[in-house]
């Protein structure tokens, strides 16, 4: 990577066309790139120097990233986000999922449009600490799929790295997409040169979920990003019991709603239920799930979410779960995971000097 | 597509490598590929040529996409398979994640490893009837991330698509990765000539879920692939009430497990509710979830199937949900759908054909 971003073609062993040896070395026979690379001019490339520019007034880079998708990895984004805004820093939130970005949508900020200024684009504000930046901005209809290859994904997230103008941030949040290909390599080499603080992963506590939370721990390894922790989310469900629908099943075999005549008999003949939680683990976690994973590798792990359906109809509405009446149950868990995380990296000190 | 695959740093209006004007076209101005375009020989794709060969052996080619990821699009692939294996197709399961495979896990093959004939890759076989072939057996360490860009994946597609020796198959089910990119972009430019069935939609309740479905749905449009139907996941938790933990909150607001005596309980005061249902929805689908969605853009709607421990279990376990005791509710729900989409397609006539 110190040499310059290596072309999508070039050979197994290319030395990076900012090298000295670019288009001249053994590794370059029969590359398509060796006459544009021994031609072209050396040094290091204009757009880095301008990211690191950009970022030169952001406090705090975290990437948050998963294995695999829709383990909820988004969603914590945007619940991150809501709380570091909450506590008064100054927050960016970044999308780099181009190919389904869901922030627009978990903050409520679905139909925004990106506005340019001299200093360049400006982030969509939820409050006057919060920005926002996600291609989804910058689509002409919602239902419209962005079909595009590695090449034009990274050019525009370099571009929003390069042309976004945050101003002074204490938090830039970066939503990366599951998995580790074009976004994840892209965004920790443009970001390389001004420093990452580390990565948050999110996971489920299943084993297929887990499997690949690995490869992302390795990943971040490989490139040299911290991990920050890992978050255990969808650990289950728990919920009053007497918000759950009741089904009876019928002699033929068919489902009928009872939840009427159920919570007459509950408070009749049962009313201890009414106050009780009920709980399904949903997911097999007889594997010890993320936090055993987490010993394993040496990362620390910052807590488990439970499935709550109110922090489901909190990212859906695109609002913070932390406000509002019945926040639910991962409201609070979730709180406990930002709070570990800010006293983990230190950053509570941060906390007080700012507001003393 | 009809001129060979467009490289990735291509200008704009490239006429393909294949075209009669490659490397000559006012288009091709600037390109770092024009010398290799304007001097390649013309004509067809010679791997397209051994891909159509291979693939004249399989009946049906079934894609098996989502919009997000976490939807359980590799446990639907997964037990589709299952399923057409159990009706006596000869059936194979290709897995084009090459980030975040899961089907070795899915189908219970961790660990195994392909093998080469003269006639090709050889899959790995679950049953006779049922070969499966991942990155997954080729990875020499299952934490190992694989940090590849698109080509990379492209090319390896390619592979699986040329040299896996499948014989004859009346299904090839392809699980593709979340999203709308290089993975997707390849293997319907590599199939196309030989016809691909077309594709079935995985999706959840969710809002976020089925806005990322839309953009599949406009992918499969835009590219020519026919949606065979929408699959709702994860719709809602349905679950016997007594297969659920019970939380009692303590005065100081900590959570104590009160499952046996709840089981006691309800026993003795209400033994009504040994035998009900219990179903909470999970995922807000008040905008009316998947079934809505396919109405409005015109797609069939193949059904839902609940959010159900014993299919998390069955797909953890690398198992068929439909056999073994207890197989859940999300089984005969599973079940349904691949009889709607047989039937829909007119493939049961195969099913008697055969067997008659």
């Amino acid at each position: 990577m110190e040499n310059g971003e290596i072309p999508e073609n070039a050979n197994e062993h290319c030395p990076g066309p900012q090298s000295e040896t670019a288009g001249q070395s053994d590794a370059c026979q029969g590359c398509p790139n060796q006459q544009v690379c021994a031609t072209a001019p050396k040094g290091p490339d204009p757009d880095l120097v301008a990211i690191a520019e950009r970022m030169a007034t952001v406090k705090h880079k975290i990437l948050v990233l998963s294995g695999k998708g829709g383990v909820g990895k988004s969603t914590f984004s945007a619940q991150l986000a809501f709380a570091l805004a909450a506590m008064d820093f100054q927050v960016g939130l970044l999308d780099i999922d181009i190919c389904g970005p869901s922030i627009p949508k978990m903050l409520g900020l679905e139909g925004q449009e990106i506005h340019q200024s001299n200093l360049g684009w400006s982030p969509v504000y939820v409050e006057s600490n919060l920005g926002v930046m996600s291609i989804g901005f910058m689509l002409p209809h919602p239902d419209e799929a962005v079909v595009w290859r590695g090449p034009r994904k990274n050019s525009l997230i370099k571009q929003f790295l390069k042309d976004v103008y945050w101003g002074e941030l204490d938090f830039l949040v970066v939503d990366a997409p599951p998995g580790t290909s074009d976004e994840h390599i892209s965004i920790v080499q443009y970001l390389d040169a001004t420093g990452i603080d580390g990565a948050i992963i999110v996971t489920t506590p299943q084993q297929v979920s887990l499997i690949d939370v690995r490869k992302e721990v390795s990943f971040c390894k490989k490139v040299g990003v911290k991990v920050l922790g890992v978050v255990e989310n969808m650990s289950g469900l728990s919920q009053p019991v007497m918000d759950f629908k009741f089904l009876r099943i019928t002699e033929t075999g068919e489902q009928r709603d009872a939840t009427e005549w159920v919570t007459e008999y509950v408070r009749e003949k049962a009313p201890e239920l009414l106050n009780m939680i009920a709980f399904s683990e949903v997911f097999d976690s007889s594997g010890g799930g993320a936090e055993k994973m987490s010993k394993e590798m040496g990362v620390p792990f910052l807590g488990k979410i439970p499935l709550d359906p109110k922090l489901c109809k909190a990212a859906e509405d695109g609002r913070s779960c932390f406000t509002g009446p019945n926040c639910g149950l991962s409201a609070a868990a979730l709180k406990r995971i930002i709070e570990k995380y800010v006293e983990n990296e230190g950053l509570s000190k941060m906390l007080i000097d700012d507001n003393a």
